[in-house]
């Protein structure tokens, strides 16, 4: 299918609205995952973050929520604790189990209507929805998703969700060959352009003329600041191959070589940009990190992220009055 | 002239064991500059970098030493240490100055000898010659890099010191507009491939034919598991822009995204990939770390780094029973 979901314990479930322009993407993971995180962008909105330290108590997370609204959108996060309550899921403790459902939100108030945003029901409804298919685009915390904004909304272009997976072999003699399965998913919401090789793929535009190519306008002198933490692309890395919480954090720290290498710049003070890794797989019989494993897995997930970021903008449908590269 | 000595306040000096095939590349700030770092490979080898923590008392450091030798050429920081306490340069203490100087290392013993390192005469040495002009290719810590090593030295490339420079306009309503340099120096010594666009520029060889694409190599299989910690990239960022320490540390953190696009994979198990940044121009008037100005600066500096990577292999020489790209 070439969707996250092809990792084996991983599904999707996403609500949106598609008048106000914002939503939520929620992967669970039903029999728990180990997870670790990289929040590398300067302007980050995110919560149960800290338990992803590979120092800390939690192992196994139960689910992941990416959300619009900005730091409102966190709210969507308690519905889906709340769904994942109902199914018995979470962190077992001596008063019942606590589900585990680390969130981040991308900044869209500027898309659509800024004073409603994803909440409990909103949260809950994504998560009642997930399954093993995605939809792309416009789709859950895509739907109010757009890029390249150095000269502000009238410039930028629409974008939205992005997807894909691949498998991975490991032959090291000595050691049972074995097959892995890699899957990303994107919500990008970038200041910067989204880039195919070394070319402006889409981002932001003149009134007149094609691209305005931001990493040139930033050198040559921009004509009015951008306003600060209005963005924010998001991923989720998922693999069935065996990590501990170590592993997964410096998967999603390789992974956002991939956001380096398709959106151009990101990682900016503009940008809150986190990636979050999960490895279903449980953990390794090992507890050291095996580099190989890790960095292959990590150069993958790169690879695979450049190909989702390009995903979520060829998907991306005109909403809002943002143009979608379809249309223009 | 293209180097990172454009910057003013900044000067760089050299030395290396030609036969030995290590050395130690410093950058010095006659004036002291405000610095930041990011540790983005899983294998450094650093010293004095916790005290560039924003949150750190001080501001201000004396150089910045990177050294072959692995964990061993530390040493050298001694040498620098040495030499600029002799030239009164340092951090005020009620007993005298003490010369703050962050280091890292880059692991080249499998090349030349691996018994000699970078020692405290040689840091010295290196600190004297310090001046405005900087040797590519095989000097200093460039001595015994390489790049390419997925199947080991065997099939790896020769590789060095690359540095490159530019101009930076701000030019926002209301603020005088400005006009500020940005270099940088890397010595690039990758697990991964150095690349031009999407091709592989220099890296890993077969035997016979053209090369491996590492990437590709880590997801089909590899049939041998590299050694960990045998690698590393390391770069310094200079500009005259005012900035704070925090702002220099966003600033190495937008770098590293050059090396995401020029190196893959990078950031690796087996790299210890670390970027320091440093601004000479002072701390700005106000403890606010510019946005608008922190992000163009990190933008132009991975654009720099790109092209200083690629330099570092392009301008590298045969050494070592290593080959260079320019003999094969």
């Amino acid at each position: 299918m070439g969707a996250i979901t092809d990792v084996p314990g991983v599904k999707v479930g996403q609500a949106e609205d598609a008048v106000a322009l914002t939503g939520v993407t929620v992967v669970i993971f039903p029999d728990g995952a180990v997870a670790g995180v990289d929040v590398r962008g300067a302007s980050p909105g995110t919560r149960e973050t800290d338990l992803l330290d590979p120092a800390n108590t939690v192992q196994k997370i139960n689910a992941i929520a990416l959300c619009g609204g900005s730091a409102f959108g966190l709210a969507a996060a308690t519905g889906v604790v709340r769904y994942l309550r109902e199914q018995g899921q979470g962190f077992e403790t001596p008063y019942g189990k606590v589900p585990i459902v680390p969130a981040a939100v991308i900044y869209d108030l500027g898309v659509g209507q800024p004073d409603v945003y994803p909440d409990d029901i909103m949260g809950y409804q994504a998560s009642r929805l997930a399954g093993s298919s995605v939809t792309e685009g416009n789709a859950g915390a895509g739907a109010g998703a757009s890029i390249g904004k150095v000269l502000g909304s009238s410039g930028s272009m629409k974008s939205g969700i992005g997807t894909s997976s691949a498998t991975l072999n490991l032959a090291v003699p000595g050691l049972p060959p074995a097959r892995f399965t890699v899957g990303v998913l994107v919500v990008t919401n970038a200041f910067g352009d989204v880039y195919l090789g070394e070319q402006v793929l889409a981002g932001a535009r003149l009134s007149v003329g094609g691209f305005v190519n931001t990493s040139y306008l930033l050198r040559e002198g921009v004509s009015q600041p951008p306003a600060t933490g209005t963005n924010t692309t998001l991923a989720v890395i998922a693999t069935d191959a065996p990590l501990t919480k170590a592993g997964t954090t410096r998967l999603a720290t390789m992974a956002h070589d991939g956001l380096a290498r398709a959106i151009r710049p990101v990682h900016t003070m503009f940008d809150g940009d986190t990636i979050f890794a999960v490895s279903t797989g449980g953990l390794p019989a090992s507890s050291d990190p095996d580099a190989l494993l890790v960095t292959a897995l990590g150069s993958l997930a790169a690879d695979l992220l450049v190909e989702a970021v390009q995903r979520s903008v060829t998907t991306a449908t005109t909403a809002g009055g943002i143009p979608a590269l379809a249309t223009v």
